[in-house]
């Protein structure tokens, strides 16, 4: 079982997983904890060079998704489809979704180059994903809290509101693999949400 | 006008490229040659990573096509595009032949991705291209009086002698494009038949 998260800034992601991963490792299941850009060492780098800030050269769009599907050719091999063959549960924070919310409809990236991205160079998608969705100032509140914003966290409250409505749109189109869970919750409500639905698939 | 120079490791790129670069400044034209992976700040932190030997994790095939066009993207919307906007001649060390030559001939990548990648990433190609050939023992003598070798040139030559048959392949698809130059030869044997070629066209 191959389950990602998703949200903008701050909604909590990072939380949720942790608290699944506990509940499922005591359950006995096997789980990896996962996350992109990154995942492997190599793509770990290439995260880097995705989130540092750079003020003498801007990355363009087509670089910034390119190298997203770089890390994610690396992750997919190395880790994902592994652990999916030795029949662990993989949770992932960020997946593809990301890459439509943030380079698409928050860059405006042409959706036709997601496309043939993802038709050529991703061969799992996940069975199903939890996007954690809460107003924009409260998910950027919680990430200036944690000190020194990186490259994406940087961009203003009118690229979140897009990347929201990205996420919005693919959970229209996607009703039966995303779930929406209401991330403006207390956590232990957002995870007892959370884990009603894993109960029940 | 955009001008690529291709071949294995080696047979004199580099050299020829300086010198055309210098024939052509001195006729007073403006040229800037530059390079393959790389040729931006960002993009030569990209080469860093496709260069760089890694023991622990292997690089995956489609990492290191997808990387090659990150650095490709933002080589052209940064350097070479603006560049020829401007009236400017450029010089390249290495193209997208490179990718065809290296990832689908040598490591057997479908050429299926390659093309998508072309077709939506890549909107300008060059003009023409040198294809510096010459047999695969020479020039690995000459990189490795060069130095430590990096992780392409520590390949084997069995490796090498594919990626020279694509770009043989390339030839005879792209001949109006392509100029094969015969690389066993003296540099300045190779420069003046490179020449004669340039004022050709």
């Amino acid at each position: 079982m191959f389950i990602s998260f998703e949200g903008t800034e701050g909604v909590g992601k990072t939380t949720l997983i942790r608290k699944i991963y506990d509940h499922l490792t005591a359950q006995g299941r096997e789980v990896v904890l996962t996350r992109e850009p990154g995942g492997t060492p190599m793509a770990e780098q290439i995260r880097s060079l995705l989130l540092s800030v750079n003020h003498e050269e801007q990355m363009s769009n087509d670089t910034e998704l390119l190298l997203m599907y770089a890390a994610r050719a690396q992750h997919l091999e190395q880790v994902i489809l592994p652990a999916l063959q030795a029949g662990q549960i993989v949770l992932c924070d960020r997946f593809t979704d990301a890459s439509f919310a943030y380079q698409c409809a928050g860059r405006g990236l042409s959706e036709a180059k997601l496309q043939v991205l993802n038709d050529s160079f991703v061969s799992r998608m996940p069975d199903f994903t939890f996007w954690l969705d809460a107003p924009i100032e409260l998910g950027m509140n919680r990430a200036r809290a944690r000190g020194a914003l990186d490259r994406f966290e940087q961009e203003k409250v009118t690229f979140f509101e897009k990347v929201r409505m990205g996420y919005q749109t693919l959970s229209e189109r996607h009703p039966e693999r995303m779930k929406r869970l209401d991330a403006s919750q207390a956590p232990e409500q957002v995870l007892t949400q959370a884990l009603q639905y894993l109960d029940s698939v």
